[in-house]
């Protein structure tokens, strides 16, 4: 298999004819060939139109008909191989391990969903049995099952080209729950995304599903974007980038005739706190992993640690200067696209240059697009005063907030928007209390806390929470990783006294599904 | 205790300054005493400061504590007595077994809701075990709880004095997730909103909970209600009402700077369908019932039958027939108030004057505020093209659409916006394929399907769904009545290698608290 240039529409390869991209290789700074055609208007609705058509066949598919799917787009993704790796490391920049490792991690998720829907408790099946002698009115027969929302919009991401792109976290948990896709793909990678989508494509045709369940379009600018969320057939939106971006598709999504849910992932600089005790034992062996986990990628992800939170103390300078020694003299590597680069360098700046901001370190940009890292400190009291202070920074960029006491670095917490995740180093001799207060604190700003480690790296298993409050969300009450985030894409519809013939599967009282329900409130026996 | 004319914010009793309203007899047409002071903003804001406050306490007491104070909410309620069915009757007009059925129900719903927290499992406690020898790399200890979002506002309705206003749903189901709620009294029934007020202060103080837990205001016109929602302490806002209201809210909630979820019950005419057969069997029987609906209450229910649709048939003529002779000279009762007295006649007449619609039989007006209802006809073509005959008219008022075919019969269901629920009549001898059709397109516009009955009459239980596509609601993904009602006001927090001592008590391999949870995605044994 090879990149044409090509979108697909309902399993049609379209070149698109509204202007033209090309991939760039941010390394050597050259466009690659070949160009793609860009979507119209017209190639927007009529993947739209068609999604529409396809829900009323998909919606109705058995979880393992949609399982069988899963798991056939995910071999057919391995099965492309090195063609793979190897374009996604010219789009990209990004090293053959990192792909290979996105890529195990896309083709699991894919298989995750795919096991969640077999297994059947994402419905949440719950039956009421009918009580005809109650007094003073008889209680009906009442059984709730879950079903797809309808056709939805994923934005792929720049920074995951596999795992929050074309079939990645959003596709793969709006496919299981039964919803059509239509993805928006990013210019970043247009080449990824159409071998990705021909793979999608190609297994939807093998087991003949309707073509309209999966469509892929690119376009320049926001135009295309905001057509297919505006489109009347579309009933949801997942998008993983830019405060701007994701808050832009909120506005538009909730001035629809018909408002629907805008799943967005934004910004997040993850707060990081060394508690005192655990600072002071394991000063650079904090540096170092702290280190690599800013350097990673560049700090291309949505859980780089943006902010570190400490007490000013003699461990607290042993850190800052390790990082100076790893710091100096290195570079992150190229970023994703030129773009990315320079708004990384314009941020960073902008920062570096606030009067209240001291620099720690830096390192050093080497080649096209490079990352130059920088590890930067403020005081407690002037972060908490200067909201300008708080803005992310994409990229390997971190900023201190030094504190002069426990309550300083509570109120630094406290003064947060919201984010993905926080993280809280500690040791058996730091103050329990404290610990305990900044979990307390953590609870309310971010969706995961997590001890001794670092953010970068999120887990697809059953209990993940990828989201937060506002602004790293445009929703803190779902996920965009792991199997709660099917969650997103279905509603509840309540049978009541329907005739057992005309029942859905998933609730006629024999539970020929064999899937896990509740029976008047209590899990049923199996 | 007596009606005072005061509101409660943060447990102490007040009387607003900021102008008054006084309850209103709408059977006698006359104001009824005392007068209440309403909120300034500056009521509003301390209101909101306080329940912030609250919150930090609130949402860490245990399921029992909460459990504990719902019951206590509904003792204190029923303890009530005739106080209360006695002022209920003069503010609303309704009867004493109307008013004393939803108070059952109201107490009902607040000791539910102590059963479910107290479960668990509301929580869906997910636990992912340590994998430390997994490769390429180890998996953490993952475990996921809800915790509760914040101080919520709910908004009191009119035509449920009881079971959807200062206890109703809303509150009960945020206070059981551990929100502390400020209720935006109606100023339909200001007595009864200040009766039942005081029984959730004084539960408060008698379980010593923070007097912030739970505030109730009054104010005219939008002022106060918007104030609250823009309020930065509030995270979440439960409303029962208009479309207008509810939309207005919803964009309030979007443009503040953190948005927060609405969770807005509006507009639905409830199709009800009758299929040949059925109605063909049992025609005077089914004009009874549905006549019975459609009066109960003066058809001031979000689930009133607004809408029906049936197959033109000689059946269909007898059944118009005993419509005509069941509602000719009866008078539906009257009204909440003088206003959705006056919108009802608007509405009502409006639509009659309609060149499409024609008038099957009306009833009769005796009295003051007293419903005059009307059961009026449209044929399935007009009706598809002229969305103003979509528009809901709250009150006993019903429109017949005639078609003339099964897919006729389809294309209107398909036509209509989202509804809370869809009514299907049908008999063994009516055609099942027909039925299957016409449960396929009612799931992709209502929460609720039910056969062979009519839609008012919601259940409070663990399966039912009291929710829909927009604009029955401003979120089609959750229910406003019912256990999973709870959903709307928690969000999930993940803990990643939080050590077992600062672990939360829901997360503990130990499983202190003995609820039920998924560990690595199956059912915990306990």
């Amino acid at each position: 298999m090879s990149v044409q240039g090509n979108m697909f529409i309902g399993g049609r390869a379209v070149h698109g004819t509204n202007g033209r991209i090309q991939g760039f290789d941010p390394k050597i700074n050259e466009k690659l060939e070949p160009s793609f055609g860009l979507a119209t208007c017209e190639d927007a609705d009529e993947a739209c139109v068609l999604a529409a058509g396809a829900f009323q066949l998909f919606r109705k598919t058995s979880a393992s008909q949609r399982a069988d799917l899963l798991r056939l787009i995910a071999d057919n993704i391995m099965a492309l191989g090195d063609t793979l790796i190897e374009r996604g490391m010219k789009e990209t920049g990004l090293p053959a391990a990192r792909l290979e490792g996105e890529r195990a991690r896309t083709a699991n998720q894919l298989r995750l969903f795919a096991d969640v829907i077999q297994d059947g408790s994402w419905q949440d099946v719950r039956i009421d049995t009918a009580l005809p002698d109650r007094q003073p009115l008889p209680r009906p027969f009442l059984g709730v099952r879950k079903i797809p929302l309808g056709p939805v919009v994923v934005f792929g991401s720049s920074n995951f080209p596999l795992a929050f792109s074309v079939a990645g976290g959003d596709t793969a948990s709006a496919l299981a729950a039964g919803c059509p896709v239509i993805v928006k793909g990013h210019s970043a990678h247009p080449g990824v995304s159409e071998l990705i989508g021909r793979c999608i494509v190609d297994a939807l045709a093998e087991l003949n599903f309707h073509p309209g369940t999966f469509s892929l379009v690119f376009g320049s600018g926001n135009e295309i974007g905001q057509h297919l969320v505006s489109h009347p057939e579309i009933k949801a939106v997942g998008f993983t980038g830019s405060q701007s971006g994701g808050t832009a598709l909120m506005s538009l999504a909730q001035q629809r005739e018909e408002p629907i849910p805008v799943y967005a992932e934004m910004s997040s600089i993850n707060p990081v706190v060394f508690m005192p005790a655990s600072l002071a034992a394991q000063t650079a062996s904090l540096a170092e992993q702290f280190y690599a986990s800013l350097m990673m990628g560049a700090g291309q992800f949505c859980t780089n640690p943006g902010l570190v939170i400490a007490l000013k103390s003699d461990a607290l300078t042993h850190f800052k200067q390790h990082m100076s020694k790893l710091m100096e003299g290195n570079c992150a590597g190229s970023m994703l696209t030129p773009s990315i680069f320079s708004s990384y360098c314009e941020n960073k700046s902008a920062l570096i240059n606030s009067p209240e901001v001291n620099l720690i370190t830096q390192g050093h940009s080497e080649g096209h697009n490079a990352c130059e890292p920088a590890f930067v400190e403020v005081e407690a009291s002037d972060f908490i005063k200067d909201r300008a202070l708080h803005r992310e920074v994409f990229g390997s960029f971190s900023m201190l907030v030094v504190c002069n006491s426990e309550q300083e670095a509570l109120d630094v917490l406290g003064s947060l928007e919201g984010q993905l995740t926080g993280t809280i180093h500690y040791s058996e001799n730091d103050d329990q209390t404290f610990a305990q207060q900044l979990i307390d604190t953590m609870e309310l700003k971010v969706g995961r806390i997590l001890f001794n480690g670092f953010p970068t790296g999120v887990e697809v298993s059953t209990a993940m929470v990828h989201g937060g409050p506002y602004p790293s969300t445009s929703n803190s009450q779902t996920t965009s990783v792991g199997s709660m985030a099917i969650e997103r894409f279905v509603r509840p519809v309540c049978y009541q006294n329907v005739p057992n013939t005309l029942l859905p599967p998933e609730i006629k009282p024999n539970n020929p599904l064999s899937i896990p329900r509740h029976i008047d409130g209590e899990p049923e026996k199996r």
